[in-house]
C-alpha cells in the first residue's frame, strides 16, 4: 500500500467527503439509492430516523472512493485506522466481524486444511470452514465449572495439537472471549510463528485494547497476523461495522482482499464507512481519556456490586486482593475490566431469569445472560446515571430474591460439551444429503447442522460432529433454562437434520 | 411459516418497535453498540448523521427479534413484504443482494452441480460459484452492437443448454437488465419447471416491478422460484438493503436459511431493516401513485431528450412508432421505462466522458456510464426539477459537442466476450496454487481472478476460464476508454494470477 499523503489523525477523510456530497448543489440524482438523498423517504421513517442521515446515504460516487479498490477518501481513512491501532493494512468491514472471519479462514486454509480453533468460538467461524472446506483442529477452552464460564485455550493445548497434527495452517485463537477473559496470547503468537503459520484473532470485543495501557495488551500488538475487530461493540461505530487488520507477510492480502468481498456487498453502506472512520478519530484523538473514563465508571460498579451480598463479581486474584477473587491460569492470564460479570445463581436465579427481570422491569439491559451469570458491558457510551442505575436495580434483585433457593440444589452444567468426535469436515456435512430424525433417535449420527444456544453463542454441536447422549443432555438443560437455540432447523430440538449414513457406536 | 396475526399492510412492525425502543426509559444500557443509543458517538458523525439514528441503532434486543430466527416483529415484517411483494416467504436482507445470490447458489447447488448463467452476471454470482463450487454453463445473452447493450439470455439458448447438459440444477436469470432491458422469463420459468429445477432470479433492478401494471411483470408473478431485490437501488431502502423472495417448493428453505446466515452479520443493523420494513409500507400502501408519478417524469425525459439531435434514447418499437426505436426479440420484450439509457457516442464521447462532464460541471449524477452510452435511474425519490437539469445539462452536452467526431471511425467494441473456454471450476481456480504473470504472456492460461470492468460490473474473465488474445484486447480496450477494472490484484492490468499450470493451445 502505498502512503502518497501525510497521516494526520485529526482528520475524518470519508465523513468530511460524504457531508460535502451529501451538501452539494446543483445535484440532479440518477443513481441508485432509489430514495436520492432522502426525497423518496417515507416520512414515517423520517419521523425516527431524522432526515440528515438520508442526505448521505449515498453510493460509491466517484469522490467517495471504491471499498475494495480503495484509491481515495477510503484508502485514507484505511490508512489512517490502521495507524491508531498498530496495523500495517485495515480493511473496513460493512458485513459485521464475520466478514473479516470468513475471509480470514478462507485466505489461509485451502479445502482440506487443518486450523486449530477454540470450542467457544462465534459462529462465523462455522461459516468460514463450511465456505473454505476447512478441517477444523477443536481445542476445548479452560472451564470455570464455579462460575460456569469458558475461558481462553492454553499454549500447552495448542502445542500438543501442533505436535499431533503436523500439517495446520492456521491457528484461529478468541480474544478475549464475550465476558473479557483474555489467554496467553503472546505464548500462542509465538508458537504460531515457531511452525510458520499465521495466528488469526477474533479480536471482536477488544478493538479498545489498543488506546489504554490499563487494558489488555492488543492481539496486533502480541504478534497477532491477522485480527477482527467489532468496533461496533465498544467504540462508537454504527452496529454492523467492523475492522479487519493485517501485519506481516504471512496472510495472503491478495486472497483475503479477494475473500472480503465475496461475502459483502457491492453497494456498501457509506453510513457505517463513515461511523468507522469517525470511530477511529475519536479513539485516536481523545481515546486514552474516554477509556480512563469507562474504565472508572466500570471500577465503581465493581466495587459496589461486590458489596451486595449473594452476588458475585468475576474479578482475577491480582487485584482486589482482600476480596474473592480468581485464580489465574494460561487460559486466563488477564481481564478486560471494563467488562463485567456477575454471577447471580446465588440468588437462586438463572442467569437468563436476571436478564428478564432486568431488562423488562428495572430499564437495564446487560447484554449476555448464561446460565448463572449476567454479563454487562461499560463503554463510552456509558454514563454515570447508567451505572447508579445498575447498582441500584442489582440491588433491588438481590433483596428481592435473597431467600430464595430454587437452583441450590439443581446440578452443575458444563458450558463445554464433552469430548469432541468430528467426523467429517463440516463443508462436507453441510452439502450431504441429510435425514430428519428425532433428537433422541439422532444419537450416534453425525449432524449436519450447527447448534448455537443464543446466548451466548457458542456452538455445541458444528456440522460435521457426532451427536452424544451428553450433548443432547447438555442442549436440553440450556433450553429448559431459558437459552435459544439458534442455526437450527427446529429451535425446540425436537428435531435435527443428521447426515443421510449409519450411526456410529458412541 | 404459521401466520398467527392478520396481516396489514398499515403497520410498520420493525420501525414502530424500534421506535418504542429508542425511546423508552428509564433504560441503562449495557449492551453492544458501544455508543448506547448515541451517548458516546462522536459530535462530528452527529453533526452529519443527525442525532435521531443513533438512538434507535439498537441490537437485537428481545423485543426486536432475531433476525435468524424471527418470532416477533421482523416475522411479522416479513410477512407483510411477502404479502406485498407476491412471495410465499420473505428473507430482509442486510448484507445487500450479494448475500442473496450467493445463498441461494448454495441452497440449489452441491459442489459439483452445473447451474445455467449469463455472462452478464453481478460480481455476486462468480462469488456464489467459488463458495459453492457448482460449475457453470455461462450462456452469452442477445447483444444490440449499435448501442453496445448486453440484452438477456434467450429461453432458446437455455434449452440448448439443458439438453446439451442433462445434469442442470438450477437456472439464474438476470431480470431485468442494469438498463431495465427484459428477457423472455415467462418462457424461462415454464422452462426451468418443464426440467423440474428451480429458477433463481436477479432482480436486483426490479422491486418495483409489483406495484405498477405499466412495468414489465415481477419474476415471481413469471414463476419463479426464488427471487433476489435490491430494494435500495429503486425503493425507499437504504443502501445495503435488499430482500429474498420464495414461492413454491424447489428451493429447499432450510438451507436458504442456513446459507443466508453464513453470509451476514451476526449483527444486523436495524436501520436497515427499519428501512425495509418501510420501504414495504410505503409501496403497498401508495406504490401504485408513487411509480404512475415517477413513469410520468421517465416519460418526460424520454419525450423531451429524443429531440435533442445525436442523442439517441433506448426505446422499444411497440413504443413511439414514428420514432427511431428498436426491435424486440426473445431477449428484449420488455422494458422498465423508469429505466432511460442515453447514446452519446454520436456527440463524439464515450459513455465514460459524459459521465465526468455531467458529474462534474453540470450537477447531474448518472448510474452507468458504458462505452457509448449512459443510463439513468429514475425513482421516486425523483422530482421534476431533476428531470429539468438532466434535459438541461444534456441539452449543453451536446451543443458543446456537436461538431466533435472523435470516435467516428473507431472501431466497434462487443461488450461481450468472445466465446468462453471454462476450464475448471471457479471454486478450484480460487484455491489452486497461482503465479503472476504479465497480461501478454497469461494468452493460454487459465485465469485465477475474476476481472470485472467497473461499470458495468460484468466479468470479462471468471475464475477457471481460459485468457484468451481477444479477451486481453477487449479488455485493453476498456481501460483505454476510461473503465476502471475489480475483483483483479492488478487494476492497471499488467500482471494477472493464472493458474499455475502449463498453458492451454487458444
Amino acid at each position: 500500500m502505498q502512503k502518497l499523503y501525510m497521516l494526520n489523525q485529526n482528520q475524518i477523510p470519508i465523513l468530511e467527503q460524504l457531508h460535502r456530497c451529501g451538501t452539494r448543489t446543483p445535484h440532479a440524482p440518477f443513481y441508485a439509492p432509489g430514495h436520492k438523498r432522502g426525497q423518496g423517504i417515507s416520512p414515517y421513517l423520517t419521523n425516527v430516523l431524522g432526515e440528515e442521515v438520508f442526505a448521505v446515504d449515498l453510493p460509491e460516487l466517484p469522490e467517495l472512493d471504491n471499498l475494495y479498490q480503495p484509491y481515495g477518501v477510503i484508502q485514507q481513512a484505511q490508512a489512517l485506522a490502521a495507524e491508531a491501532f498498530g496495523a500495517e493494512q485495515t480493511w473496513f468491514l460493512v458485513n459485521g466481524s464475520t466478514a473479516g472471519i470468513i475471509a480470514a479462514i478462507v485466505a489461509t486454509c485451502n479445502p482440506g486444511d487443518k486450523i486449530i480453533i477454540p470450542r467457544n468460538i462465534h459462529f462465523s467461524v462455522i461459516s468460514g470452514l463450511v465456505l473454505s472446506g476447512a478441517e477444523a483442529v477443536v481445542i476445548n477452552p479452560e472451564y470455570n465449572s464455579q462460575w460456569n464460564l469458558a475461558y481462553s485455550i492454553t499454549p500447552e493445548a495448542i502445542e500438543q495439537a501442533l505436535k499431533q497434527h503436523s500439517d495446520i495452517k492456521a491457528i484461529l485463537h478468541l480474544y478475549p472471549t464475550y465476558e473479557g477473559i483474555c489467554g496467553d496470547i503472546t505464548a500462542i503468537a509465538d508458537l504460531a510463528h515457531e511452525y510458520h503459520i499465521p495466528l488469526i484473532v477474533d479480536e471482536a470485543h477488544g478493538p479498545h485494547f489498543t488506546f489504554h495501557p490499563d487494558l489488555p495488551t492488543s492481539a496486533l500488538a502480541a504478534g497477532a497476523d491477522l485480527t477482527v475487530q467489532s468496533t461496533h461493540k465498544v467504540l462508537g461505530a454504527m452496529t454492523q461495522a467492523s475492522m479487519l487488520h493485517v501485519q506481516g507477510s504471512r496472510v495472503n492480502r491478495y486472497r483475503l482482499t479477494q475473500a472480503l468481498q465475496q461475502v459483502q456487498s457491492s453497494s456498501p453502506s457509506y453510513l457505517l464507512l463513515a461511523s468507522l472512520d469517525a470511530a477511529r478519530h475519536q479513539m485516536a484523538t481523545q481515546g486514552k481519556k474516554l477509556i480512563a473514563d469507562t474504565l472508572k465508571l466500570a471500577h465503581l460498579a465493581r466495587s459496589q456490586l461486590q458489596k451486595i451480598p449473594k452476588l458475585s463479581v468475576f474479578h482475577p486474584q491480582s487485584e482486589h486482593q482482600n476480596q474473592k477473587s480468581l485464580e489465574k491460569t494460561t487460559g486466563f492470564i488477564d481481564l478486560d475490566l471494563t467488562r463485567l460479570t456477575v454471577k447471580v445463581s446465588d440468588l437462586g436465579l438463572r442467569g437468563y431469569q436476571a436478564d428478564e427481570i432486568l431488562h423488562q422491569q428495572l430499564g437495564i439491559t446487560p447484554e449476555l445472560p448464561s446460565l448463572k451469570c449476567l454479563t454487562f458491558i461499560i463503554s463510552l457510551g456509558n454514563t454515570k446515571t447508567d451505572i447508579d442505575q445498575l447498582i441500584a436495580g442489582l440491588t433491588t434483585l438481590a433483596n428481592c430474591h435473597r431467600t430464595s433457593s430454587s437452583m441450590l440444589h439443581q446440578p452443575e452444567v458444563n458450558f463445554i460439551s464433552p469430548e469432541t468426535s468430528s467426523v467429517i469436515r463440516p463443508r462436507t456435512a453441510f452439502f450431504a444429503p441429510v435425514q430428519l430424525r428425532s433428537l433422541e433417535k439422532s444419537i450416534g449420527y453425525i449432524s449436519a447442522e450447527q447448534v448455537v444456544p443464543y446466548p451466548p453463542g457458542i456452538p455445541v454441536l458444528i456440522p460435521g460432529e457426532t451427536i452424544t447422549l451428553e450433548k443432547v443432555q447438555f442442549l436440553q438443560t440450556l433450553l429448559n433454562s431459558g437459552a435459544t437455540l439458534t442455526g437450527c432447523s427446529d429451535p425446540t430440538l425436537e428435531t435435527i437434520n443428521v447426515v443421510d449414513c449409519h450411526p456410529l457406536k458412541v
